[in-house]
């Protein structure tokens, strides 16, 4: 049983997407984040940088997106959403999760968190565009060549991770659906049934 | 045999680290950075970002420092330096790992890139400096209810990531080494029989 503390269409919902497609038994508590509740003290005893998600495993706290999610596909190797660790393919599992975590998921809390006002926040959003089309450059340039999932013909974590992250794209003068092959795995990974439990359960509505 | 493009100094540091601990078979191919040579077609086809390191996985290039830092620990499990996967401390270990990747190492690439001139790269610039020294505020906390490693007792992947990020610190306003459980864990880390081979192969001279 694990425990999900999460926020609707937050980078929790990489993690609450991966414990539907799992089928693991786990229990919701959403943090009212404009209610300030990631910084109750209660909430940063589970999770230091009162951020969300924070994972219970093995009554045990965990957080940071990318790792919550290679830890559940590793826990449940039956959901196949990553190549066993003595596969060839391992390798390139690895590189496009941590490309994501590393590279477009730090740029997104720039663009959405710019820690500057005014004409200094423009400076830095407009760095984190390009970062962020940049990345979306080469995923689509990747795709093109290969695809339609990033490690080719079988859905891994990297392309529910990928989907997460173009969503955030939507209101970005330029969304990761504007590139094509971007586009064609949006749209594969939105009509998984876990996607769209995932939004009936979280109440999202936007990016159907 | 692994064959590893790597630029003395850089995040190949890391992937070197660890092949020198693991003890395992490898190539060097020093990749010269100032001369561009990270834009060569050749390098290119290899590592379509234009960065090191990069690392020849059974004859298939593959890059992002932390995904082969991972990659390279699930391979070679005899070197010790990750919990197991059914270890209760797994999910700590990639949390740490990932937290490394995720936060700290790119906020280390808007300092030493900040893609912008004059007084805009000044605000990257000092928005990079808040968010590494977080980082530090972050780490040395845990480490100070805890230690001497990220992990507790046991040496692991994370510290070795941690302390080449501490190395990139050294000409800040403020390095890691001024934060004191991470100054005695850079200790550690460089008392390390593989830390002073890789200053002797790569000829790194600073922060001895």
């Amino acid at each position: 049983m694990y425990t999900l503390y999460y926020s609707p269409g937050s980078a929790s919902m990489l993690v609450h997407l991966l414990l539907l497609e799992i089928g693991a038994p786990h229990e919701l508590r959403r943090v009212d984040l404009d209610a300030g509740a990631q910084r109750d003290p209660e909430y940063l005893r589970l999770n230091p940088g009162g951020v969300v998600p924070t994972l219970i495993v093995d009554g045990q706290p965990r957080w940071e997106t990318a790792a919550l999610a290679l830890l559940l596909v590793e826990r449940h190797t039956e959901a196949n959403l990553a190549p066993p660790p003595s596969s060839p393919a391992r390798g390139e599992y690895l590189q496009w999760v941590l490309y994501l975590a590393n590279s477009l998921q730090p740029a997104f809390r720039w663009w959405f968190y710019p820690e500057a006002g005014g004409a200094e926040a423009e400076v830095v959003l407009a760095a984190a565009r390009r970062r962020i089309e940049a990345g979306w450059d080469r995923l689509d340039a990747h795709l093109g060549g290969g695809g339609p999932y990033l490690l080719g013909a079988e859905v891994s974590l990297a392309d529910l991770y990928a989907t997460m992250l173009m969503r955030w794209s939507r209101k970005m003068p330029r969304p990761a659906t504007e590139w094509p092959h971007l586009a064609a795995l949006a749209r594969r990974v939105k009509a998984r049934p876990s996607w769209r439990r995932l939004y009936a359960i979280e109440g999202l509505t936007e990016w159907t």
